[in-house]
């Protein structure tokens, strides 16, 4: 069973996710690990651009034609390391035939399996904007806790300011709103964006935070019949 | 220009190489990356077996049908993060019509304009018999130093019993290798294996080590027209 995965947006964060998928995988040698397609394009329109308006270039087609591409080559599963573009995930649930992971609900229901009752969103402002992180935590029972926007800048300047930049990002931008959310009510902080990933991949985070693209990779090593490697 | 890998051999080492292509390419956001397909494909045979003649199991039919996927879809280059596979880069570039690289010319000739006379190879056995690195550093004028069988054992077992197994590596047995080697006259030490590359990521390793995967990311970068970001 092999998997397809759709990346490049970014490109550091489609690294990071299979770098986690191989780590994650139960595997003693080469030839247990997954077979796996990966199209990194990074040329596919900004989405958090087109979600605000700011600009008319609507990713999904080139989302589309890889999905088609990976579908005729056979992979049982496709997953997006990018969670602004899940919101394309139900599109593409009807236009291909194979399941299409973005690791979002999944994270919800851990979360509320852990007796969470609240969480805050650390995201673009395309996926705060198109609410599939808020509505998974409210369908999850989970109170969504979003910054106001001072904090959303910070967010926003961490993501296309340093990692989409190739930058270094100081950790105590990201305590700084995760104070701020937490004023607001949060238990926990949730990475929603995959390049809050690849700066929390080279931090230890200290802090009830949870990454959608770790429970992605999970979803996705499980979706080609592997198991998770004990820890 | 898109880039091809064919990875898998270990997939953790394509997770690293491609982390490096992305981390080298001069970038300011998603779009100035390249466009990058990977296969990566564990399944197919062990190199080391096949050219020790412990198994029958050709690698290259798998290769060359990945090689010619990618030429379809029209990549500019093929690079192949495995340096024992490198063994097929020539065969593959008579029945595939776009470069293919490997990265060892290039660091051996790296090595040359560094002045560096002789160099200890760290490398799997089968790419110690194929000699493709020993004859690589001959051509630019230096002295190829191979380790005797019982420290290639520590180098195989790091390679198969560690990386490939998922498991930490201990940087005392790597530098027990190189001590090995400069005793025997050698002036830096050559990482000639993938897995040792994504030994040595995660590590900071004090000495005159040279990756080749370094070197096949940099050459892979430069081969899709884009510029190194500077240090």
């Amino acid at each position: 069973m092999s998997l397809g995965i759709i990346g490049g947006m970014g490109p550091m964060a489609t690294a990071v996710f299979y770098e986690k998928i191989v780590a994650m995988t139960d595997a003693a040698r080469d030839q247990d690990h997954i077979d796996t397609i990966i199209y990194s394009c990074p040329q596919i329109p900004d989405r958090t651009s087109f979600f605000l308006g700011k600009s008319s270039e609507d990713p999904y087609p080139k989302i589309l034609e890889l999905a088609k591409k990976l579908e005729e080559q056979g992979v049982c599963a496709i997953s997006i390391p990018c969670i602004t573009a899940a919101f394309f995930s139900k599109s593409l649930s009807s236009d291909v035939s194979i399941p299409v992971y973005n690791g979002i609900k999944e994270t919800a229901d851990k979360l509320a399996a852990k007796g969470i009752r609240s969480a805050g969103i650390m995201a673009t402002e395309g996926s705060i904007k198109n609410r599939l992180i808020a509505n998974a935590l409210l369908e999850a029972g989970i109170t969504p806790v979003e910054p106001e926007k001072e904090y959303q800048d910070i967010v926003t300047d961490i993501i296309y300011g340093d990692v989409k930049a190739g930058k270094k990002v100081d950790p105590a931008r990201i305590y700084k709103v995760a104070e701020h959310l937490k004023a607001n009510g949060a238990q926990s902080y949730i990475l929603g964006c995959t390049e809050l990933s690849v700066a929390a991949h080279v931090m230890d985070l200290d802090g009830p935070f949870y990454d959608i693209l770790d429970t992605l990779a999970e979803v996705s090593v499980r979706a080609c019949g592997k198991n998770i490697k004990a820890e």
